[in-house]
């Protein structure tokens, strides 16, 4: 079979070998995510602002799609919450606008990220999730944590409120509080609690009556099935719902519909930039887990393969009644932790939900809103750290910019500007600070071969001779800066005849730095100073000799520093005394 | 006096030693570019879509402002061909959407345009302007000026046309080239004949009559008011008007106008994004100038103290009645050649043109506009150079297109998604190009300290150790690609002892990379494998030390890989043969 084929389709590969063993190991671990992934789905939903039901289809056909294209052993697929909410900020945006509803823009709006995930797997440039730095991912999943729980608390006390930002959201909530229902925050509250004490305290007190570790850890994340059922149950028994408490109500029963998108251009003008920022920061979540659980197991993923895989998901939720999905963190760890060993744990995983759409979405009509938003409460808060702050702030003050500007835009002004000025700010710090490269003037060291900083080493230099070292790679962001640089080094020095750059840490010239380079070559002759270089790593050389710069340079390219000097000096080096007395 | 004073008003320095030597070479210089400027002024106005006498206004206060900020000796400021297609552009949208009148719209771009040069003077961002690399100028230029000269054309035909792009005014004057007016064609075609034969034939023609080339140089620059004379002569004698030939018209004589920008919010927001790409365009065509100039006489340009000269102007042409200006190619080197010596020159061009305001606006009402349209055509041809297209493709393929699409945005999308596309690319290319570092394995020379890659040079390694060296500063975008490489690498080599990463290349680690180093650190610690790192430059030692990654780290920091290479290997080097074999 050729390479290429198995390639887009890796479960071509992993299916050769299945067999009894792995089965049941996949299994056993679908039917643990399926009982965590139930309350979550319908959460989520919520949290989007869609009915509660396309949280379950997003967790269906998605699933199977991703088994098919993905490279991920462990990784599970679905609605997760960073993406739900910046789902609930489009849609708001459109809906707006158009007055489109709510359930075609979500499904629409998948359809676009998973043709956009495609369309960067074919063109390889999973690459560009790169351009995403560890400090802005780390500052935009805190603040939109933050934003997640604030928008959540409406529903633990029983208000209406609106908002996409931490301020709107908290002044919208301060308004209403008058509207608070006792029950509901009972519910809220409750669940709440309950929630938090499972993650603090339930591992430790399984551990005292001797439940292994690896259990204790899946009961815990199943603390959300129990809480949902209990609080259903009380809603039910006590008829909360006709005391003001909001329940998910009725569920529509059965297989999720066979759903198309809108292809209306003014939907998908205004969705566009949207799609293009879920899918981006939906891959980068989910490649950062699957790799850390791959790793674990020395195995690798194919981070093209992984766009095309998404992407399909994307494609499969916006035709089956879902909305954008992706790769979720807490659920990969416990399909991981439960044993799953190929994709096809998530299809296992899809007919579980599939099931539970079929036979438990009539027992959901009197599940609390509460509860749900309790979960989700619980969940995005174990996101929130800020730990990333104190680090940047003592290890490199750029970077520390980065996240406090992506925290502060991302809680100010909403998700999608908050990752967006994170990733313009990383790219121009980083421009930036390879726009002022380290120059030094060098010399050399008495008796050696080597040649360094002046200002650092007592080094031997001549009057005729300024060697100059270049710390960075040339191109156009700092080829203006390398001119002035010279420019400055060179006036008010008549006796000086050479200027040498020395060129071992320049990987790379590119066409603005080699116009500069002409610029200097012309501007030095004017003056009756030559113009060499020396150190040129092999790529960069081969490239300039294409160019006729080789021909118009007024000196010459050197092998070595040392060679240069030997050429060029004019007679007995100076002492660091001497040169200390001239400058 | 304090040096800020001085720094932010550049005329107290050249102020204090002007003489009348000085005046004279400065109001002969004057005298040459008000002449020059007068029918530039007007056609410049008429290529952005408005009233012929605003750039008369826009070569007034600004050139005034200008000699009292700027820091060149020989810019001449006023209206030029590409920011006036662009004003052009920027109008049409808000006037479109809004129906705000072209005049107010002009004012109030001029003036935001100024406010933001200004601040990013006084926030000494001047070094922004390095973002755009020479291939994307050059393409931008290139394709605007072919945009400038077709819609040109249809003042020279005489036809209605319309559009932002080639394709569409093409089409527009196709679809009207049945209006065309044989006057106007007349008028037009000889006109454009006239200025192209001076160009070519002019100079040589005088040189040969003995006139002296600096004379015959200012005399072809002279040419347009030539063919403004006759040919409103002509328009007049003729009553060219009556027979279909648009004419300048009634033009209001006396000095410009006090004028206000609009503070309408909606105005500003629509004008915005325009508003900054003007700023930016016109800064980077000012400073090339400026600083070719100032090369010629070793003097120096201050970036940021331009921003403020050039906001001033234009914060001037807010406020008398004119519209974006910056610093022009053409007749800053007019006025260089004429013998400016200090922005003086700027000042007495400004009277020159106040008086032509008054005194000259009724000789204008006979003017052909076709004539106007044929010195535009001729000055932006020019401009046009393709060769950076053949240079790129020889040189570096990544520049090449960069050039390409910004050329073809240009002309298929309009200025500002031509000029805004070429520095995103720019961007991006230079980010991916360091996203993928080029990463060697080393070993050492034999008899030598040298280290160098394995696969160009014959050298001793030891099996249980893995020498790499990187060679790109470790940042965001290539954080993820070094781990990847190392675990390749890696993989496959149980014998595997020790991994050292020389990074004499490696002038800046970032927080990304710092993390990527940590996670190198732990998963080569679960496969029982030691990492070092070797020839850490000073900066980057200081910083990791900062942090406590030296403390995590399972191996030494080693000054150089030869101390590396005594202290790890495990017994008498391989050599290359035996590497060979076991590769």
């Amino acid at each position: 079979m050729p390479d290429t084929v198995k390639r887009y389709f890796p479960i071509l590969e992993w299916g050769r070998t299945y067999d009894r063993t792995t089965a049941t190991n996949d299994l056993v671990a679908a039917a643990i995510v399926t009982v965590m992934l139930i309350p979550q789905s319908l959460a989520y939903a919520l949290l989007a602002g869609l009915p509660p039901e396309m949280g379950l289809y997003a967790s269906i056909l998605p699933l199977v799609l991703y088994a098919l294209f993905g490279t991920s052993r462990a990784l599970a697929v679905g609605p997760v919450a960073v993406v739900s909410l910046m789902t609930a900020a489009a849609i708001g945006k459109v809906s707006a606008d158009g007055g489109i509803d709510a359930v075609t823009a979500a499904i629409t709006l998948a359809f676009m990220s998973g043709l956009f995930l495609i369309g960067l797997g074919l063109l390889r440039l999973g690459f560009l999730a790169n351009f995403l730095s560890h400090p802005v991912i780390s500052g935009f999943i805190t603040a939109s944590g933050l934003v997640i729980a604030t928008s959540q608390l409406k529903h633990v006390l029983g208000v209406t409120a609106e908002g996409d930002t931490l301020p709107a959201l908290v002044a919208s909530i301060a308004a209403h509080i008058g509207e608070a229902n006792p029950y509901t925050i009972a519910i809220g509250l409750g669940s709440l609690a309950f929630l938090f004490w499972v993650r603090r305290g339930l591992k430790p007190l399984l551990g005292r009556f001797g439940v292994p570790a690896r259990a204790a850890d899946i009961a815990t994340k199943a603390a959300p099935i129990a809480a949902v059922a209990v609080t259903t149950l009380v809603a039910w028994g006590f008829d909360l719902g006709a005391r003001g408490v909001k329940l998910v109500g009725a569920v529509p029963q059965g297989l999720p519909p066979l759903t198309l998108p809108s292809f209306a251009p003014d939907l998908w003008a205004g969705l566009a930039m949207s799609a293009v920022l879920i899918s981006i920061i939906g891959f980068v979540e989910s490649v950062s887990v699957a790799q850390t659980l791959a790793a674990r197991k020395r195995q690798r993923i194919d981070l093209d393969q992984e766009l095309v895989g998404l992407g399909a998901s994307n494609i499969g939720a916006g035709m089956g009644g879902g909305y954008p999905v992706t790769g979720g963190f807490a659920r990969s760890v416990v399909n991981f932790d439960a044993g799953a060993e190929t994709p096809a744990a998530g299809a296992f995983t899809a007919v579980g939900i599939a099931l539970a759409t079929v036979f438990l979405t009539p027992l959901l009509f009197y599940l609390p809103q509460a509860t749900l938003a309790a979960t989700i409460i619980v969940a995005v808060l174990s996101l929130v750290d800020f730990s990333m702050l104190r680090r940047t702030w003592r290890y490199a003050k750029a970077d520390f910019a980065a996240v406090a500007v992506t925290i502060l835009l991302t809680l100010g002004l909403g998700v999608e500007a908050g990752v967006s000025s994170g990733v313009v700010l990383s790219v121009l710090i980083h421009l930036y600070k390879t726009s002022r490269p380290h120059m030094a003037v060098v010399g050399r060291v008495p008796g050696s071969e080597h040649f360094r900083n002046v200002l650092r080493h007592k080094v031997e230099t001549d009057p005729t001779v300024l060697s100059v070292r270049v710390d960075e790679s040339l191109y156009f962001a700092n080829a203006r800066h390398l001119e002035d640089r010279i420019y400055d080094m060179v006036a008010g020095r008549p006796e000086l005849k050479h200027v040498v750059l020395m060129c071992s840490a320049v990987n790379a010239i590119d066409m603005s730095a080699l116009e500069s380079l002409e610029a200097i070559n012309e501007r030095l002759d004017a003056l009756g100073v030559r113009f060499h270089l020396s150190e040129v790593k092999g790529p960069v050389m081969d490239r300039l000799m294409r160019t006729d710069f080789p021909d118009h340079l007024t000196g010459e390219v050197f092998l070595s520093q040392h060679d240069a000097m030997r050429a060029l000096a004019s007679g007995p080096p100076e002492t660091p005394q001497q040169q200390a007395a001239t400058q």
